[in-house]
């Protein structure tokens, strides 16, 4: 016996068909309405050059997965999919705008153990690149909605900001320059400890009583979205940034309902800050408020991070998906009802001598689009059917010489367990119903 | 202007959308295939434990893409996907038996920089584990085949040979034991140096000159598959593992007549070796015959390797799919027509006043299962429509005032530039000819 451990690497996964069947379904939803809406798929090295992906994350940047190649360069195993976008926009500018990519695909963070925190998961990223008009905003909103709509949930909030407001709203309380990320921190924290615990929170960080009360104020601003837009533009009507953040908000909402997104699953939050520092203008973050989990998609504006890369300024915005915690919730919600395995049927045979008959028939069914196998094993129809079962295959064909002599086959629902002796050529049919 | 490279790595690849629509499209006949037989998909971590893949690719380990992790931990991304599905069985013993996985996905190798050699690249890899048997061997041939001809190839050859009967020859040929890896790797060279090279390069490795006559007359039989095996039976008759091949190889053929597989698309190559230390009984490589490129599939049994992680021996065949080389063929031959962009229809407005008229058609088309998109830069009719032609969308929706008002719309083909007033109801069907 080995005693090499059989297990992935700490924070990786394993999929086996059963799972997998799960994620290409949920995939496959949010990749058809990423295509609806004019989008291509993109892909990108699993590995980048860690100068590539450095100064882009704030905080977040010791969970970089990086490494030394052999030959001693510094890489990493990709954070996200929007830096090696922006890096990617920068390499081809000829590329006609506004570019609209959508790229599925997996990601690294380098996490302490801990549960439902991978090393490695999967994103479903979808941007628009070169257009600073609120349309696009609109549109990738309105993406959020329909991708979750499609996926079946009935409750969720798409919380929407701005970069701009919060600018202003930290600059109009009189926080301290020095002092703004700590504010924004501390606010971002909402949701967790609560508006006293945010109070505390930005008094420890040693922002003055002053600016802590209001910050206060202005996060505790609630009601509909269009409400909440008009009280903050009555405070901030001094602050051109402040203003202007607004202003695009209205516009972004505006659109709205021309895209169909109904009312009550989208707000203005005014404490939502997201983590990364790139944005620039809205952000989004969706939950879903039953069950109660953390965020399921996040995005945002984000106008200065390709010229990073580029040297001029190429405004862009998007939104990313999280695969698992997706699929985390949809199985808490028993929303996937996904099959076991891909297969249809299973041709099985009464003795072995049929196993040319088997081959030929398995290649009838296959021609005609049916997924199916056969016994590669030699064993006896009873462990044949017993593996059927154990595979959760819904058909089985049974064959015997009599039937075949007579060009019929047997099919057995493993379901009802009912058995229907009929011609190969109905078999198709009969199952695809 | 930043001094960061926009280069992905050396030796990786970015993949825009054109890219991405052809490996898709190539992906999903491969899929398709797969599944008919009855093989369901996996996916395993992009990052494996050293130790899991160290022994077990003979020659070619120096080119494992290994690294240590921040907490000094050696890891690697994964070499191919046959060594993580091994690790896999054996970590899940209760698995009904045979497993039939499929799975398409990036492998690394450390290459050095080479025209046509990357450090990350795609594989399809289907694997019947826990039979013994000829049928699987037969229907994994059986695969390639129709994997091939799915893909339009018409001319092509499945190169089979058994390890046994290799082993037998050099057995045979009376070759030092110690020297028997020598040999093998000579023989495989005589697709590329011809059989006066594969002689001298034995006698270079101090191979008896002997034995290097009579590794020639065997490597030199040719004819179709079954006097090649009838020949070999009469020259291994005495050597029982040489037999054995000789009678595994004979079984898996009789089978691919009921598979349909056509002669002339196979043949046994006495030649064939096959790079990797794992393979134990049948093993198979495709070449196309028309462009002449290398191998574009490979893949044998390998009946030892899961037990290096599972204790007892597991039975498993398999073949492996080079998702690169394939597309490189294909585009050759000019097989694959896909188009540029997935997206349908572009709408545009002849005013900008009409940026709601053209969400909801937008909407509406998506509705009806269009792929479809709009400006989103607030442009001119004409920048609009020199970005369609530049994405090479198909077909325009151009919107104005007094059609907008009737309930029409211009429907413009791009390609042969004719315009036509219809209702917008009718548009889907019209497009989906």
């Amino acid at each position: 016996m080995s005693d090499i451990s059989t297990n992935p690497p700490i924070g990786m996964r394993d999929f086996l068909a059963k799972d997998m069947i799960k994620r290409e379904y949920v995939v496959n939803k949010i990749k058809e309405v990423f295509e609806r809406f004019g989008f291509d798929p993109w892909e990108t090295p699993a590995v980048e050059r860690l100068e590539v992906l450095q100064g882009k994350y704030g905080e977040e940047e010791k969970l970089i997965y990086k490494f030394q190649d052999l030959g001693g360069r510094w890489l990493a195993l990709r954070y996200d999919l929007t830096v090696p976008l922006a890096r990617v926009v920068a390499r081809f500018p000829q590329l006609p705008k506004p570019i609209k990519r959508y790229q599925i695909s997996r990601v690294w963070r380098y996490e302490r153990k801990q549960k439902g925190r991978y090393k490695e998961f999967w994103q479903c990223d979808v941007d628009i690149v070169g257009s600073s008009r609120m349309i696009a905003d609109a549109e990738i909103v309105s993406i959020v909605y329909k991708v979750l709509k499609k996926l079946g949930f009935e409750e969720f909030n798409i919380r929407i900001n701005n970069r701009k407001i919060l600018s202003a709203i930290v600059r109009i309380s009189g926080v301290d320059k020095s002092k703004v990320l700590d504010a924004f921190r501390s606010i971002d924290k909402l949701d967790k400890v609560g508006i006293e615990g945010v109070r505390k929170e930005l008094k420890a960080r040693g922002i003055k009583d002053d600016s802590v009360e209001k910050l206060v104020e202005f996060i505790s601003i609630k009601g509909n979205a269009e409400r909440v837009l008009s009280e903050v533009e009555s405070l901030v009507k001094k602050d051109e940034e402040g203003l202007k953040g607004v202003e695009e908000l209205k516009e972004l909402l505006s659109y709205l309902p021309d895209f169909r997104v109904k009312k009550g699953f989208y707000s203005v939050d005014l404490s939502l800050v997201r983590g990364l520092d790139y944005y620039t203008g809205p952000i989004f973050e969706t939950v879903v408020t039953k069950p109660k989990i953390g965020s399921i998609s996040g995005g945002g504006r984000y106008d200065n991070l390709i010229s990073l890369f580029a040297g001029t300024r190429i405004p862009a915005v998007g939104v990313s998906f999280g695969l698992e915690r997706i699929i985390d919730v949809m199985e808490e919600l028993n929303m996937i009802k996904t099959p076991q395995t891909k297969t249809d049927v299973f041709v099985a045979c009464v003795e072995e001598s049929l196993i040319k008959n088997a081959i030929k028939i398995c290649d009838f069914l296959r021609e005609n689009g049916v997924n199916c196998q056969m016994d590669l094993m030699g064993r006896k129809l009873s462990k044949q059917l017993e593996y059927v079962d154990s595979k959760g295959i819904p058909y089985a064909v049974i064959i015997g010489k009599a039937e075949v002599e007579k060009g019929l086959v047997k099919l057995k629902d493993m379901k009802t367990r009912s058995e229907e002796l009929l011609k190969l050529e109905d078999v198709p049919k009969k199952i695809k119903v």
